[in-house]
Parts: structure tokens; sequence; C-alpha cells
């Protein structure tokens, strides 16, 4: 194999369009989901071209890497290492040799620590089902929790949204929220362990961490994310979208992000 | 006006989009055709999340811009200056003031001098009707030339392609040029003027260059490309897409440097 992908979200989709059709020999490597945090994306609106669910934008892009040549598997990377020639990664416990990887593993909810006795979600789509006509807390101020939030609030009967910091989403959707009529907003606050408690759930999005446990820390920076130049990490080693240090974290950049370091690792290819 | 957007392909709409967003006063102001260069690509494989014509992505992109608040008006921008507060621009000769300009006016067809009684052409799809059945040359060896030149295949009798320093197409386009079967291929040539003037028509496909002849020139690189730190060109000018030193010229990275100039934007126009 030439390239290995690691991570299937859009960075990754877009990096495998990009190799495959410059006629790289690519295969992505998804633990998951095929799509990453796009398939818990409710409504995308501010991806341009596309508007709708991110599993269906994900759908899109998966069936666009495959026109391409890419090969997409399911697997998880738990180690990126020097083989013989190039490369070695290993796959679900098995090497498999590679000239060259491309990291695109994004990043993970951030969690947090709450003393309270009901129960924490970190994924709205994924547990809304759970809290039909329920009365929650929603924790978090930033675009995403805001997004959730009036997401969830189409299925729940009540949120409570604490935001420690103020709402810090754009205007658009703060205009959204405060329009929904269910949603009780506490700027500046965050709950006590009575007020979980007297609650159904809590759903908590406070960020993103990268998922870069599987890599040595010599290329990371103090967050965990990957240290880039020209989307290089080491040699032969390519890292793209949210996972990379320094870029900015939505959709379309991160699909500009996997071009660009696709790009970049076809020219390492070639030599 | 908060933020005048000058340009309307994908980095210009993508700026609208996140500028309208995030709650400031957008407006798109066009010369020619909404969508840009996009208008012009008879079909894109390489935009992560859409397949298909240039001019329907486009059109998605301005619905889009739209449904966030950007108003997109025609209208040709001759100049940027100091005003009394904030910036003054030319449009059609009309001062507009306004606090920002983000500038994504792409770029333009590379001419060529050639010695021939032959027309020339810079655009397959404005000019393809007129050569129905007739005998063309192609001139280029890169993406959009050999991408042209598959379009024109479909409507053309018989192409000769003529490539200065060899196909550097992507390999997934040059195995369909091969295959089209009514492609000559000439490498590392040029034609004579008798080759050319035997035929009904000439298309150039040699790269383009910035569309920033209304800039001071201080502003740009010494290939006439705006100089950026952080897309910022000068206090309230930014620059995202093509016409951006150093961008990658792909339809997918212009969309996310519209993105990110349009954040830079937001947070100027904040303080």
């Amino acid at each position: 194999m030439d390239l290995a992908i690691i991570g299937s979200g859009p960075a990754a989709l877009t990096a495998a369009i990009y190799a495959a059709r410059a006629g790289v020999k690519t295969e992505v490597f998804e633990k998951a989901k095929i799509g990453g945090a796009l398939t818990e994306i409710d409504r995308i609106e501010n991806y341009p071209g596309f508007v709708g669910a991110g599993a269906d934008l994900a759908e899109n892009l998966k069936k666009q890497a495959n026109e391409a040549g890419a090969k997409i598997s399911y697997g998880t990377c738990e180690k990126i290492a020097a083989g013989e020639t190039g490369l070695e990664i290993i796959i679900d416990g098995e090497p498999v040799a590679t000239r060259a990887v491309l990291v695109a593993t994004g990043s993970e909810p951030k969690t947090l620590e709450l003393d309270t006795t009901s129960p924490i979600s970190y994924c709205a789509i994924c547990d809304a089902p759970l809290y039909k006509g329920k009365n929650i807390a929603v924790i978090g101020g930033g675009n995403s929790a805001v997004q959730e939030a009036l997401y969830l609030s189409e299925i729940v009967n009540h949120i409570v949204l604490y935001s420690h910091s103020g709402l810090k989403a754009d205007a658009v959707l703060v205009d959204k929220i405060k329009a929904a009529g269910n949603i009780e907003i506490h700027e500046n606050a965050m709950p006590t362990k009575a007020e979980l408690d007297a609650l159904d759930g809590v759903f908590v999005f406070i960020g993103k961490r990268p998922a870069t446990t599987f890599l040595p820390s010599d290329l990371l920076d103090e967050k965990g994310y990957i240290k880039t130049r020209d989307y290089a990490a080491a040699p032969g080693i390519f890292a793209a979208g949210d996972v990379r240090s320094g870029s900015t974290k939505q959709a379309i950049t991160a699909a500009a992000d996997g071009a660009a370091a696709a790009l970049a690792a076809v020219e390492y290819l070639k030599k």
C-alpha cells in the first residue's frame, strides 16, 4: 500500500479522494463509524454546497472516495512505526506495511466530572431518543452546544442550558435557541448537584480533544494535536483536519486540509 | 455595511455564508457570473460532498449564502480606499461605505500569443457549441487542460492536444484522455502556425493569473496575488481563495479559505 489514511471524517475521506485520483494506492481505516464526527451532526448548514444530515454528507464522501478508487476498511490503528522499508502500522493487532500514513482521526468530546445521579451523555443524536418528553440539562455555550440544544429541544420537554462563560455561538444560532420556547438559558453559570439530580439527564458539549493517544508524544503539541510543517509530522507521516495543530475546526476546513495534505503525501510518494 | 465581499466563487460565497451566520451585515459584489470560475466547469468530481456541474454547485452556494442572510449584487469593484470611517469601495463608479472588505476575485485565464488564423478560446463551456463535429487543438497539460479536453472530446470530432512540458494532470484524468479515442496527444511539443491554421479552432488552458488589477501593488506579491497574514492584507482588508498568495488552487480549498477569512473578518469587526 502507498498511503494508509487513519480516520474517516471529512479530512480523511477528502484525502482519500485526492490521493486515489492521483493514482496512489490508498486505504482508509476507521475504528467506529464511517464519516467520523459528521455522523453525529443532525443538520449541517455551513458546509458550502451541502445542506442536510451529517450522515448523508458522510455517505456522499464515502461514495466519492470509493469511486476514485480508495479502499475503505474498518480497523483501529494502534501504532505507527518505521518498517523494513517505509512504515509499519498496527491495525487491530496486525502489522500492515505502507509507504506513507495520513492521520485524520479528528477529535473526541471532552468529558466533565459532574457530581450528579443523573446520566451524562456526550452525543445528542445517539442518546436523544432516551429523553423523549423528559427534562434535561445541556452544558456548554459554543456552536456545537447550541446546535445540539436546538436538536434536543424538538425531542425533549424542557432544557436548562448552562453556559460557564456565556454564549459564544453564532448570532443566528443564539437567536434560534432564544426563540425555541423550551430552552431556559443560564449564562455564566454552572448547575448545582441538586439542580442536575432533579433532571432526567445531562448532555455535555464543552469542546473536543484530539484522538492521538496511539501516537508518540514527540509528534504532538502540549494539547495533544499533531504538529506539522506543510502537513508532514515526520517523514512519510502526514496529518489533516481537526487533529492537526493549528487547524480551523470546521467540516469545510477539515475537508480542505485533507485535500492539501493528500497533495503533500502524493508529492512525497513521487520521490 | 459591515463586510463587502468582492467576487462570487466558492471562496466568496463560503465567506458570505460564514459572515452572515455570525450576524455580520454582508453584501457580495460580482462583476460577471455568480459562481465565478465554477460556472465554467462542466463536471466537478473532486469537491467533497458534491459531484456534478460547476454551475449547480454555484447555485447551491448562492442559495446557502442568501438563506444565511447575505445580499448578492452585480457590480464591478474598481477601487478600495480609506473612507471617513472604515473603508470606501468604488462599485461601478459609485462610492460604497463598508467597515471591512474581503477580496475573493479568484483568477482569470492566462492568455497566449499564438500566430494563427484560427480563433482562440479560453473557455470550453462557453465556446464548445461553436465546434460541434469540428477539429480543434487544445494547448496545456495540467488538470484543467485535460478536463476541458475530455469535455470537448464529447462535442468536437477530433482534438490534437499539445502539452509544452508533458502531461501533469492526475493519473485518472490522463487515463481518461488516453481512452477517449479522438484525442491525439503531443507531449513536450508546441504546434506550428501551419498545424493550427489547418484546424477549426484553438483552446488554451495554460493556467490562471490573479484578478487583482483594481488593487494597489503594495498589497500584491510579484505574481500579483494578494499577500496576507492571518487572511488580512491590510487593516479591514481580507483575502481568500485563488487570489490569495500561497493558497492551494482547488474549489474545496478556496471554500475553506473563505470560511477562515470570514472568521478573521468577524473577529476584526468585533473590535
